[in-house]
């Protein structure tokens, strides 16, 4: 049995294992930083008093895996803390080969290396943020009574925008990857669930090369029913995120602080809304910013930016809802009132995290509005889920793996996801 | 503001919405059977005093969507505890067309209908039965520091078995759709996160039609690091199968009794756990069943059925671990001792539910095994993750809809998952 290093009791024989994060050969002693998922400790070996030991060492390089047999005491030779583990036995798990990277590597080589980069204390604790994050806000839903559902990825028509769709060969026909579970959690409304979320990979074919987009990313997607109006769904996404952003700050916001000098800043309610069209004249008559002829009606990255800087100058607020988008912009599933599209973007720290809206659950209505689209054969089926009775709801969903970057302040998600995938790498 | 139909209290004017699950227009009364995902009510309308609110109903056809404003009485004409609901408004959300098909359907066009046969009362109570099931093994995981991880699903190489396996066009190469997380869930081990879990979609480009194969189905997968044997692996498996079931019997034992006559029986620890020689032996001796040839080494459907009954009679347990699989039927990532793969099977009420084992993590020796199995290339990337030191692990996987499945005695995995997905089924 192996007892964690955070739960060593002095002087108490027993076994710890980990990486050897470093091995110091000294002239009388040798020293190995041993760590664990709960910590680090010095072992320390005597190579005069335990030479049958310093021989098990011999040849072996750090990122070797070791277990020591022996026991924790506190020295006065030791720093943080002063834990030392002196150990009466060793043993090779695993040898590691001589690194093939050190911390000067480019990005490039990194990512082929994924394993060995992402051993790194940082990139520990950013997997494991990005886990706590969705487990506050899935925990959440659970206890709204929204229900997990997971819908395939396999889908038969290249739906929603008909562009940007790998194509499968599927036995003797083509099958599409899903873009998002947008069609099949609105036929979980359908199918009398009320409220549901899923968290599953969703598939860009866009062959471009940026810092927020992948090819493959995780989607946080919900959909729920008997809203009255798009308001309910921005309030819904409040609750999730300061869910998430708690659950956050409680396991880990001391570490984000140390590691990545990010503070987690937990959002009062409700966050500010704003038009676009005063968004505009704001940030015109703020920043002289004016939104370029063929984005009007919409928001571009230097739009977004500087939104941000207005809700923090004016509200105080890392979160802002930008509304009245226009129905060109948007897609022909939002619900419309007085033809503007009743659905909103989420922009935090300078950057959109979620597009949602009250979806058009009348079924003539959303069949015209399919076809001012030009999509016609492709969402056939989808339409037919709103001929038999389906209840008024709306939705949104936010990439884990932006939100993640965001909240960290790393600056490409090639290095925040677990591995990234884009139009020119698939491995490994 | 809408009020679940199970919070509504006598007399208080509020508003419920719903399904009309039945509309039945009598002489004197109109009487709707309203239904929310809390539970349904009588809803009355008198013709004669309410002209209004008959009209509104003039044409309305039942699976509509309908919202009453009124209050809640109780009533000696009503069963189900007597309550009714008075209604003094009426609002049309949803008008539907004449249902494409009744209780009689066949499982094809229930299928093409899927969010109308979703619908039922036990097709609802089936998808979260899941969502209970898959939240409490989660749940589980993660107070015992499991990370939950997203591993990529589009992957370079046909990978594991080289077989039956989808191909993707991704731009100007083809890439593939991973058939499990395992490689991916071990490389997280390699990256330092020693315990980690991952639900989410496989696929398998297999042509065959059972009534247990799926070409796009949900895994639920784990592996944790510093084992000591897959009897740790078998441990681990106990209590989270364990802790799934307590949470679904919590929230739905009784109404699946109710809906589906099943139990849902917690089961013992330890689980019994036998050797395939010695299973064979029994199998024969009990029930005079020899394994054909081509299965020596391995177990087929009839004798996963015979073993659940062994199990039964025998220990009076549900669930049976089988170990000491022939190396020639186990991936070549099992770790072996003796020659023999140190991994097991479950079988639970008749059918495999899982394949698990320690993993070989020992590079010369992994890289062996895989040579052996004929595996060159494609695994290439893989064996790196093993050079630069991996500690010992294990893991295993579970198919949830097998599971909801077996839990619920629904005999074919097309009508316990969401939406399925077979070679001749991509739609809807």
């Amino acid at each position: 049995m192996r007892t964690l290093i955070k739960d060593l009791k002095e002087q108490e024989i027993t076994t710890i294992s980990g990486w050897a994060t470093n091995i110091r050969d000294t002239k009388y002693m040798i020293f190995v930083i041993l760590k664990d998922r709960s910590g680090k400790i010095q072992v320390s070996i005597d190579k005069k008093e335990q030479p049958d030991l310093a021989a098990k060492l011999d040849g072996i390089l750090s990122s070797s895996i070791l277990s020591f047999t022996g026991k924790m005491v506190y020295s006065e030779y030791v720093k943080d803390g002063g834990k030392e583990f002196l150990p009466t036995q060793i043993e090779v798990l695993s040898k590691s080969e001589a690194l093939p990277l050190d911390e000067t590597a480019d990005l490039d080589t990194r990512l082929n290396y994924r394993w060995i980069d992402l051993r790194s204390e940082k990139n520990n604790l950013m997997l494991k943020v990005q886990a706590a994050f969705v487990e506050g806000m899935r925990s959440f839903l659970i206890k709204e009574d929204f229900t997990e559902i997971h819908t395939p990825k396999l889908i038969a028509t290249a739906s929603e925008s008909g562009s940007e769709v790998f194509e499968v060969k599927y036995f003797d026909r083509k099958a599409y990857l899903a873009q998002s579970p947008q069609f099949y959690k609105q036929m979980a409304i359908a199918s009398g669930l009320e409220r549901v979320f899923e968290i599953a990979p969703a598939f860009r074919a866009e062959n471009s090369n940026t810092n927020r987009h992948a090819t493959e990313f995780t989607s946080f997607d919900l959909e729920f029913a008997y809203i009255d109006s798009y308001e309910d769904v921005m309030n819904m996404e409040e609750d999730l995120l300061i869910a998430g952003l708690l659950n956050v700050k409680n396991l880990y916001g001391d570490k984000i602080k140390e590691l990545f000098n990010s503070d987690v800043i937990i959002p009062k309610k409700p966050f500010p809304r704003i038009k676009l069209q005063d968004l505009y004249q704001e940030l015109n008559k703020r920043y002289g910013y004016e939104i370029p002829e063929h984005d009007i009606g919409d928001m571009n990255a230097e739009a977004e930016k500087l939104t941000s800087r207005y809700a923090m100058e004016e509200y105080n607020s890392e979160f802002i809802f930008v509304t009245g988008y226009s129905k060109t912009k948007r897609a022909f599933y939002h619900m419309r009132k007085n033809d503007i599209p009743e659905g909103f973007d989420l922009i935090w720290r300078g950057t959109e995290i979620t597009t949602g809206a009250q979806r058009e659950h009348r079924y003539e209505i959303l069949k015209k509005q399919a076809e001012e689209k030009g999509l016609g054969k492709d969402v056939e089926f989808y339409l037919e889920f709103f001929k038999y009775g389906c209840p008024p709801h709306g939705g949104f969903a936010i990439g884990i793996d932006r939100l993640t970057m965001l909240l960290l302040g790393i600056t490409s998600i090639k290095e925040e996801m677990f591995i990234f995938r884009g139009p020119s790498r698939l491995t490994p």
